[in-house]
């Protein structure tokens, strides 16, 4: 029984991660989304649009699961805002601290599978990872384009700092980033995103 | 790329999901949960706890994407709420038509894919569907005694109510019942939970 309550503590635990609030606007272009629905929202991307993946050999299961659990450490680690350059300098610490502790409330073999699981998401090397990351950068400009790009505008993001960020989406996905690129030439045209001044 | 959209319009259509309001509380016994966080806790919960299954020869993978999904349909047919008797009249009806509906935005193939998966979960006949509604019984039950019964005494839920109205865990996992039930008797010790006078 000592199992079960370490997997319960675990699961209590984890409720915070819909606390987390991020700097996605939900559809309705008023709500911010917090890191639950997030995962929730990218598990159902990675069954829905798999098909557009780069390797077709995957192994779905391991991207689902790697999805639902990516963003648990930002329950100690905070959420780190995609265009903030100077949090991201010690984001890579801040979380693997976090992996230990929070993974670390789980028996031992599961605090192990779970901790190799979100080390390989982060590493993004694997065609699962590969996979996993396109949609996790992918979902975000889906809201910021179905939003009119209200958050773009709020932070001053221009088209060249979205191609530059999510360009990664191409080493898991060359179909969904073509269609990313027109996305992005689609919101300057429509006002959505500010165009950067080439030098 | 038609398909693609098709794709992409139910991605954008689900996110509705993160605004429907269900009657469990987070663990800070404030907040009420929306079905996208309980979806996302829920398949966490299929990970962690898969072992107190009561069938080890299971598919995980489609157990994990069978609660993604299994409230999708309250998008157009609301949540209705455990001990809403006179509700669960007419909420099969409600929700078929909201499968039809929403699972109809998908290519032809996958809205067949999506729709058969929703149906095994409701009939809760297969292994895989047991153990999923086992667990999408048994968190809710684990969310009110962490929050002190709060839920259970305004609705003025007993102890038999919770008895009755989770008795199908055991079909999905004998140990998970023996636990619930030992959580019930100790809640009614604590004051969570009233106990009925026996007749």
């Amino acid at each position: 029984m000592n199992r079960l309550h370490q997997q319960l503590e675990f699961l209590t635990e984890i409720d915070q991660l819909k606390s987390i609030t991020r700097q996605t606007l939900l559809m309705d272009g008023q709500t911010l989304e917090n890191d639950a629905e997030h995962s929730w929202h990218l598990a159902l991307a990675v069954m829905i649009l798999q098909e557009h993946g780069d390797d077709q050999q995957i192994d779905l299961s391991k991207v689902i699961q790697m999805v639902l659990i990516h963003d648990i450490v930002e329950i100690d680690a905070g959420d780190t805002y995609a265009y903030d350059e100077a949090a991201h300098r010690d984001k890579e610490e801040r979380e693997l601290q976090a992996a230990h502790r929070l993974f670390g409330l789980l028996p031992a073999d599961q605090a192990e599978q779970m901790k190799t699981l979100w080390l390989e998401f982060e590493a993004a090397q694997s065609p699962e990872a590969k996979l996993a990351n396109a949609l996790d950068r992918f979902m975000p400009m889906w809201h910021n384009y179905k939003t009119k790009g209200k958050q773009w505008q709020k932070h001053g993001v221009t088209d060249q700092m979205v191609l530059k960020r999510n360009r990664s989406i191409e080493d898991g996905s060359p179909a969904l980033w073509a269609f990313a690129k027109e996305m992005v030439a689609d919101a300057v045209e429509k006002g959505y995103l500010q165009k950067e001044t080439q030098q």
